[in-house]
């Protein structure tokens, strides 16, 4: 952008903007894995913290293709939300799922102080999430990860357990063969020891930790209760609204249930299939100590994931800690700033001896 | 912005952003009347299919100093959403009170297609609504309209009721000498015939219209009972969030009372000193033809303003018809667009052969 010199927009005025080319520069400067693991530091502390936030289920417009979902938290120095939809039927026609952008904002005056893509920055969050939730739930050297659906989110999930829970070798299943084709050959080439299957109950022989991350939208049973043995750790992303789950009922009544927020994870989660007071153990006190996390070595953990404001939040502050020097983002001009507050008709008014348009085009 | 040609992001993944300097040029270009009276034409037409909106009372974070606040609404082809924050103090250390942003998504694939300021752009669809609210009750040939509170909002009242209703005459004051300054400058440069006044009282006198609009966040009396006479249109519009009104509960049970979400306006606006089922009028039910407007010369109209996400709706539309062509808006690299859409992590590996940053900086 280049704006004329008498209408320069003030610091004030100027928003730090993360697009998805800087993203992904800031990404791999440091190496996805390492990333997801700082990106893991933010969201722990954040969640040890639980208390101090002002929380409310996500905000979702229902439509027949789709969901457009806002997700809003904020604690005493910063208010942060996410936009993100997820609409299965887009990879067929050539768009993403789930696209993503949020904006991390000064609680204090009110001003946004940060705008980036998170459609990335979603994948990378919702993989940290589980590899930090797999270090506190997963048997002690597990080695070995199921991975049924092997979408976008799956090579961020494989990624994220090696550098946080040290999972080496994958099983892979998707019921689309080139999905499994894509991310076996980007993970070998991460170095992951690999084996593609022919069927979710291959998949899931002699796994330690079990991943499910599919896409349709149904009370679909990706995993039956004679796959899931004693002492493994589940890690459900898929079933992450009303109507949505992935897990048969049966398994649940196996489980210790861990969740977010259990207010929403009633609602989208696995837990939907269970009377809405069946226990659940909330991860942020498992986190501080507050809860028990896996008791033994037989028992199921599972992990009934549906993505909460508080990790964009943390995800928003880890971006921000990396583009305050100016890095990684370009300043967009967004927020009116008239000398006098008061008088922004004034400099509406003294914007029409403005040059004519096309200096901004130009640089476009 | 200028992107690697390699790594330029397909059409797709490009959002047009209307920055405040666009949004003042698009504004200039046809005038601020003009803008006004086809935003009201906007407007209008959503208000008249109110039903086929999905709505929802605005999701408001509460804090020591103020409010954000985020008002999504959609209709069966268009998602939008409004970010605005609500600070009395930022005025006084040289911030906006009120800033806002935008964005338009297509409901069919859940992808954002507008990103826009609205801090210029909340002025100017908060003065439409309200002449144009004007234009169904204010009483006929009404020429004289009170000013109470001169602050940002001041100017765009004065110029849309006069390019709706006929308004050419106002009576300024506010508590605040230089506020009154301000606006008596702008608007008599506008052509208006202006009288500045040493109390409300006084502004009142002889006025057909009656408008509202402080900022201080208390339960305050800026219009007592005996300042209002048979026949006046009050447009109340600084009494917008719980604990925050204008007018004293008198004139209230003497008014004849409009809203636009009684849901809303039930929490927010003057309404909240009454009982929950004190009677009002929905006001598009007026606009449709469903309710009665204003019924006699001697009947006193009040509209009770808070702001709804439908008046947001019909800005962004309004300027996504604006820039549609490329007009007035640059295109930011904000949705992630791999090739294939399940391969994401895939994307984020081969940018690792961009060039180094700083071709990037330079234009920015």
């Amino acid at each position: 952008m280049t704006t004329s010199t008498f209408l320069q927009p003030s610091e004030t005025a100027l928003l730090p903007f993360v697009s998805v080319e800087n993203m992904m520069r800031l990404v791999n400067t440091t190496g996805a894995a390492v990333f997801m693991g700082e990106l893991a530091q933010y969201i722990e502390d954040d969640f040890k913290r639980w208390p101090e936030f002002d929380k409310t289920p996500r905000v979702a417009s229902h439509s027949r293709d789709g969901v457009i979902e806002l997700m809003p938290t904020a604690d005493a120095e910063n208010y942060g939300f996410k936009y993100v939809n997820g609409h299965p039927k887009n990879q067929r026609e050539g768009y993403q799922t789930v696209t993503a952008f949020g904006v991390l904002s000064s609680v204090a005056n009110g001003y946004p102080i940060l705008l980036t893509e998170m459609t990335v920055l979603t994948a990378l969050r919702t993989a940290a999430t589980s590899a930090l939730v797999g270090k506190y739930l997963a048997p002690k050297n597990a080695e070995v990860m199921a991975m049924i659906g092997n979408g976008a989110q799956c090579e961020f999930q494989a990624v994220a357990f090696r550098e946080m829970c040290g999972i080496n070798r994958l099983r892979l299943f998707d019921i689309d063969p080139a999905a499994t084709r894509k991310a076996a050959r980007n993970l070998a080439a991460q170095g992951f020891e690999i084996v593609t299957c022919a069927s979710g109950e291959e998949a899931t022989e002699g796994a330690q930790v079990i991943t499910t991350c599919t896409a349709d939208k149904q009370n679909a049973t990706v995993l039956t209760d004679n796959m899931v043995g004693a002492g493994v750790h589940i890690n459900a992303i898929g079933g992450d609204c009303p109507g949505k789950t992935e897990l048969h009922r049966d398994i649940l009544m196996r489980s210790k249930i861990f969740v977010e927020y259990p207010e929403q994870t009633r609602i989208e989660g696995e837990i939907q299939q269970l009377t809405a007071d069946h226990p659940v153990t909330e991860l942020w006190q498992v986190m501080t100590g507050a809860a028990a996390g896996r008791q033994d070595d037989r028992q199921i953990t599972l992990f009934d994931s549906v993505g909460f404001a508080i990790e964009d939040f943390s995800a928003l502050r880890f971006v921000y800690s990396n583009v305050r020097n100016g890095a990684f983002c370009e300043k967009l001009d967004m927020l009116a700033d008239p000398d006098d507050p008061r008088d922004l008709f004034g400099m509406l008014e003294r914007a029409k001896s403005a040059p004519p348009a096309g200096i901004e085009n130009m640089a476009v």
